[in-house]
């Protein structure tokens, strides 16, 4: 096949991201590394590809169809990563001098051949933390206490937590009477119950179950709403004959006490149809969403997969993590107007009206950044006023006039661009007068 | 071909970098990107792999062999990037409404097909800045000030900044007369002046020239060692009928003259062997080291590359940037001890001693937390004994001691791990007490 290739543009599914909006990511990412670092996770590095071998081990075929494969120039076998956990894994098992619990996060980009949208990207971010080596769900809870805490540093300020165990919607799938062998496609189907509703449900579960009457009987079963402790007293009795189920009902329990102390106990809600996608959760699972923004999707979820390390031998590994898509929360803090009194950016613009008053606005431009505000110096020697234009254009809220005149009496022009202001200014008092401002 | 291909292993040539090294890293990326921040550099983000189409237009031979090459699903030819400048000559040609100058860092992985060693890695770390838009050699004397900074917020003190014009050696290689169209090869043997030598180049320029009379001239005209100026005076008089070659000398001098206000004048060295290995460099060129560490090479290198940009199409765009190289500078100041005295990763163990007062032992965790302070909550239940040994193991410095009989006075126990010293504290001094520490 042939193909037109566009230069100029970025790969298909890939994006660029120009200043503007780049400065907001970065925002958003040093916030999340921020929290995640208070929190005592601990940054892990791994590269961007994995051996094909290693990417195949925990892959269902829907994923291993997304991942970009390749071939080294020895004939290996290469995949870009397509999530963290993979990489992880692999660390956890060969490095097995790790200090447990190792508490890492993972912030970076991953590749995924999906159709491209608006909501999907062939090239998106992820930023996981994760707990290896506590099966109590303390591990899990502080999981969600991260999670929340990274959402509230960026600005959000309520949640609703759905929370869930893998263990209970298999239980219920049983106690219907569903065949075991499509538990997973079942599990697939329920979970896009938030999405596509009940009767989109329905129509899905029939294709892998005859009998309408377990499937009614399912969505009944799962789909109460209460308090979280009465979801959990209707889950419990009715799976009381289930050892696994209730296992998955004690660990939810368990959560929800722990969130008392660690302070999200009001955003949680048991929903016994929330399932994740992914094949590998083995206990308890969750979604953050923010509240009023609902309908926009989760914008961090995860769980507990206690089976994947085991996989690459040695002892079984409990592991429980959580991912925060950047994507979206960028896009949701855009909707909100999150990004709107935030500071980003270049702060002043040094411009000599001269040849040669040149030398000295070096001089001024070092000094500002020596102060740690972020400078930016007329390279060009334009006129004044394009250089108030491009002062404009950048969104740079300051500018420093250096004109002759002043200069003798040891004095610049200090302009305020929001208002045109302008004031003549010492020099040194240029630093305080511009102290950096705090990034958020 | 067939390999055993050892799934914990990272592939081939590439690394993970656990908790220990990361932290060392992002400390250095951190600085890095601070000081390009604060000189007004904004960033810019581009796809991991670019069309094999725009990888190829800029790259000689020898590097078109290094980049790891694929196709995707649709048989669309891809590569991952090898350096940054590529994705920048494509964001700038295609965005035409940017505004110039336009100040862009970039710093991630890239990746080339190296024969891996202990100095070459094939996924390896560029932090890059550059000025597209301004052929004044302000520009080049930017991007020196931005990378001096760079570098001294890494804590290196003294440098050694070697200088010269691409157009000066290809003028002196014309004046002795030797072949032009042999250039390319002369300046990439003469570039190696400071790793093999004199004889070291002699042997290799005998492979493209025969005069030797005409090769000994060249390297004794070069090879001059003296001030700054009087290099630049000397390459002058030599190349006064050159009249590129002259250009070039009035550049360097331009240079010289800005690095005083810029505050660098004493690093800088001219040095007429300096080449720089890609082919792309027209004007300036340039190499830093950290001084009484020059045995290590480089740690930081750049130019001026005005036809890059004009390959793409449309106005041709001058542009000058640097590349600092992480790894080299990671390795040197390990070596050095640069990081001996940072205080990275987590601060502060929160230990229960017993199931009783784990809900106080949370509580104390998130009000540290919230305080900006690192900190880890014991998540195995263990003794006391066992936690007090991980925090050692993993250089907590600070122990909070979580008991029941100090918590009915609303009091728990600090231990500072490095004296071993224990002390009752009130559990709302704690956030002051432990007050978050800078980060350098």
């Amino acid at each position: 096949m042939h193909f037109m290739v566009d230069m100029f543009q970025p790969p298909r599914g890939t994006r660029d991201f120009l200043p503007e909006e780049m400065l907001k990511r970065n925002w958003v990412l040093d916030r999340i590394r921020e929290v995640y670092e208070v929190y005592g996770f601990e940054p892990l590095g791994t590269p961007a590809f994995e051996s094909w071998e290693l990417l195949k081990v925990k892959s269902g075929d829907n994923i291993i169809n997304q991942i970009y494969y390749f071939k080294d120039k020895s004939d290996r076998e290469l995949g870009l990563r397509f999530e963290w956990t993979a990489s992880l894994a692999r660390v956890v098992s060969s490095h097995r001098e790790l200090q447990m619990p190792f508490k890492r996060f993972a912030i970076g980009p991953v590749w995924r051949y999906e159709n491209p949208s608006e909501a999907h990207y062939r090239e998106f971010w992820q930023a996981d933390a994760d707990i290896v080596g506590v099966s109590d769900q303390i591990a899990d809870a502080e999981i969600l206490a991260t999670t929340v805490d990274c959402l509230r540093s960026l600005g959000f300020k309520d949640f609703v937590i759905k929370l869930n165990d893998r263990r209970i919607l298999e239980a219920f799938i049983e106690l219907v009477g569903m065949p075991e062998e499509k538990a997973l496609d079942i599990i697939r189907s329920v979970d896009k119950f938030g999405k596509i509703g009940r009767d989109g449900v329905v129509k899905e579960l029939s294709k892998y179950v005859q009998n309408e009457d377990s499937m009614i009987k399912l969505l009944d079963l799962i789909s109460i709403k209460a308090s979280a402790e009465d979801v959990l007293e209707h889950a419990a009795k009715c799976l009381e004959k289930q050892p696994e189920g209730v296992k998955g009902c004690v660990a939810l329990k368990s959560i929800l006490d722990y969130s008392k102390p660690f302070g999200y106990y009001d955003y949680i809600v048991v929903d016994l149809t929330l399932a994740r996608g992914l094949d590998y959760y083995t206990g308890p699972v969750f979604e953050v969403s923010a509240k009023g923004y609902e309908d926009y999707g989760s914008i961090a979820g995860g769980g507990r997969y206690d089976e994947i390390i085991g996989l690459f031998g040695g002892e079984p590994t409990p592991a429980t993590g959580v991912a925060l898509g950047i994507e979206r929360i960028v896009q949701l803090l855009d909707r909100k107007n999150g990004f709107v009194n935030l500071r980003l950016g270049v702060e002043v613009l040094v411009s000599p009206v001269s040849e040669s008053v040149k030398s000295t606005a070096i001089e001024v431009a070092q000094s500002l950044r020596k102060s740690g505000i972020s400078t930016t110096l007329d390279l060009l020697g334009r006129g004044l006023s394009k250089q108030l234009n491009f002062a404009d254009r950048k969104g740079i809220r300051k500018v420093i006039i250096v004109g002759e005149k002043e200069l003798k009496k040891g004095c610049v022009t200090l302009r305020d661009m929001a208002t045109g202001d302008q004031k003549k200014v010492k020099i040194d008092e240029l630093p305080s007068l511009l102290a950096p401002l705090p990034r958020c």
